[in-house]
């Protein structure tokens, strides 16, 4: 028995129809070069013999005094939780994105162990996917990544290698300092021992502070974003769109114009964010913020990985794709180089009033008096190597995050060997044909690179 | 914009995550003679481009004068509820059902139109099937397999059908008067005028009535069915289990000891019930009683078609297959026998009563203090022809019903041709390993047939 921590309650507290808190992982794999025809079937086969599953993915939901706690599931059926399934005819990454964006529109039965192992065959070439489902209170989405990542090996010839359920338990479950939406909205609602019971007290105290802070000219510029379509209210379907593209293309952008790395890739979504909002004829006169969350690294302590927050304006009201790049660049600078003056409490309160309007509406359901960010874009670091699984190479893997009311859209990234691997979640009903935006970030990498001739 | 009844707010009131409410429909189809290999591809090709949707398909939920309605969906989007799927290898029956289970398991998105039309390859032996998936508040169970049947033609020449989305409007929509167990407690919420807001007070009106039903001899026999693991709390995930027995074989029953088909069926669900209960160690010591909905054909007025709810006993604590027969044949038609003398009105307050402790769980959450019955047997009459879509004939077709809290088993069937349609849906968690209930259903049939010797 295991009680929940304040934040793992708030992503129970948060779930509903609409808006599941489960984050997801899509992993793309090649057949080994010697494997059979039924070479899923036989992986299915050999998946259903790992009977055993060790913690935490053995946990369920309990409540003991009034208190949610994790206990051991005595009847873990692992049939409903591998599940091993089939793309249609013709088998493409098309419609493999439409079976993702049906999975991950479905809620979780919390009577059992939060998670699902989605074993997908059917893809054209020689190829299948898995396809992972973790709710959010039992794992966060870096975690969720890391341990789809721990299953997996740097050598091809390596076989009889474990699921994530049955991986030995070392190394599991460690707490995570990286910085991320939530930890900072559990630190927010003040993590340290306040029960969610006091929730509408906390956004009170919320509403106050925030109110103070627009009275203080060095905090009023984070009360600034646009209203758009991407922040209105959600429905409980989903749109995932995933793409890959080349690292070697955009670290040429960068050097053309003395960027990083995320400045470049900030642009890509800053210009498909412009083309598909100016396709919906709901393009804001005021340009979109982003929220990205940030590591600062401060220093060596145990308080060193430090949560931060950037907001970063995304010039989406700029034509010219030279300009917004460098629009963004300047506008990222700045707010790292605000967090470096900085001291450590400081950094706690500035980031806890960039979320308040965002944790306001979550907590009282409320439409926020003020946009402080439009969208959420994460980049999560991922491996460089190739790694396989059992023999099969891992050709892409494509975070899965979560929409939410007023914040439609997710754009998620990491990296992998040479590639950058966007994965896009978004209501499917306020944000109609989201999957073109894959099209339009690749356009947004052409036009920076046409401009640096290239 | 259409009101919604009170029936049909009864059903989106009583939704839960733990208790969805929709029912289904599955079709086992087998591929024309002359159909290529990508028959299947083609035909969601073909469906993908019906994209007019007509009534009532095209009605989302909204609120008007905080009252539900139903209104016209401005911005249906087809691919939401037109779903092209697969099976994983090897596309046996088993792999369909675990589709089935899964499907049924999760909850409809209320933001749109309340169905799925789920077309699945990958069956093998030149076989696909047909999911469809309806919310109760759209439609009812019969409704709902009538307008699948409506799709079909009995000429397999026939090309270019509709999809049922996309059906002329004649004969649909029809109020059904046919004998349901939610028309049942529409009734005794009292569907004319009570609003919904009212369900504590109706709860406590229930409850009033019962205990001044048990002090009366002539109603006490309905407050006799025993505790039972059928009649627990259930979780969110479902098993589907479908399978079609010969009615051949069941009229040879019939005839050796002169009891009707729905005797013999009936006597196969008892069966089926003893051995399951007897393996999980929980088969009670009194008898299993069955709530069956049936039509009482009283005359040929509008009310002649009348509800009638028989509680019967399973004979589940007897061990000869054929006194278990003739004690379900004795009660069944003690049942009929009551209500023959009943007035309407009688009718109606005795199906009340039936009802009522199952109605007070559901309406207040708490264990009732009664079981008036254990299981939801239901038998609705299917085409005696065979059936045509597109050329593809129709192997057979089963109820995916609603499990619920205390009824954690419910056993549809329906008749196609020289076939009865089994399909058994309940709560996997409460119910573990319910698939084994078809071969049961089986051994029940057999132990009869060799004890007449067939």
């Amino acid at each position: 028995m295991k009680p929940l921590s304040p934040t793992d309650q708030l992503f129970l507290w948060l779930e509903k129809r609409q808006q599941p808190m489960h984050v997801g992982g899509l992993q793309l794999f090649s057949f080994p070069d010697d494997a059979p025809d039924d070479y899923v079937a036989q992986l299915a086969e050999q998946l259903r013999q790992h009977s055993q599953v060790t913690a935490p993915f053995d946990r369920r939901l309990d409540t003991r005094l009034a208190q949610p706690v994790w206990v051991h599931d005595e009847h873990l059926d692992l049939e409903h939780h591998f599940r091993f399934e089939a793309l249609p005819t013709p088998g493409r990454i098309r419609e493999l994105l439409t079976f993702v964006s049906a999975e991950h529109s479905h809620l979780m039965d919390r009577e059992r162990p939060l998670w699902e192992f989605h074993l997908i065959e059917g893809l054209r070439d020689r190829q299948f996917a898995l396809y992972i489902k973790v709710h959010h209170a039992l794992m966060d989405g870096v975690s969720a990544m890391r341990m789809g990542q721990r299953m997996l090996s740097t050598d091809p010839s390596e076989r009889n290698m474990p699921p994530i359920w049955d991986l030995p338990l070392g190394g599991r479950g460690e707490t995570d300092d990286r910085a991320t939406l939530w930890r900072s909205i559990a630190h927010l609602l003040g993590e340290s021992g306040k029960q969610l019971g006091t929730l509408p007290t906390v956004a009170r105290e919320i509403l106050r502070t925030v109110n103070e802070a627009r009275k203080n000219p060095a905090y009023d510029s984070i009360f600034h974003a646009p209203r758009s379509i991407l922040n209105q209210k959600i429905t409980g379907s989903r749109r995932f769109a995933a793409q890959s593209y080349g690292m070697e293309r955009i670290r040429q952008v960068c050097q053309a114009f003395g960027a990083t790395v995320n400045d470049v890739v900030m642009a890509m979504c800053a210009s498909a964010l412009r083309t598909y909002l100016m396709n919906q004829d709901a393009l804001p006169d005021k340009p979109l913020i982003a929220m990205v969350p940030v590591s600062l690294h401060r220093d060596d302590s145990a308080e060193g990985n430090q949560v931060g927050i950037i907001l970063a304006s995304l010039g989406t009201d700029l034509i010219d794709p030279v300009a917004r790049l460098m629009h963004i660049h300047q506008d990222v600078k700045l707010a790292k180089d605000r967090y470096a003056k900085m001291s450590s409490e400081e950094v706690i309160n500035y980031t806890a009033l960039i979320l308040a309007p965002a944790a306001f509406h979550l907590l009282t359901g409320m439409a926020p008096k003020w946009q402080t960010f439009n969208v959420v874009i994460s980049n999560v670091p991922g491996p460089k190597e190739t790694r396989y699984w059992n023999g099969a190479r891992l050709e892409g893997m494509y975070p899965v995050s979560i929409a939410m009311d007023r914040l439609a859209l997710n754009m998620t990234l990491t990296s992998y060997r040479d590639q950058v691997e966007f994965g896009l979640i978004g209501c499917r009903r306020t944000l109609p044909s989201l999957q073109r935006m894959l099209d339009y970030l690749e356009d947004g990498l052409v036009e920076l690179e046409r401009a640096a001739s290239i």
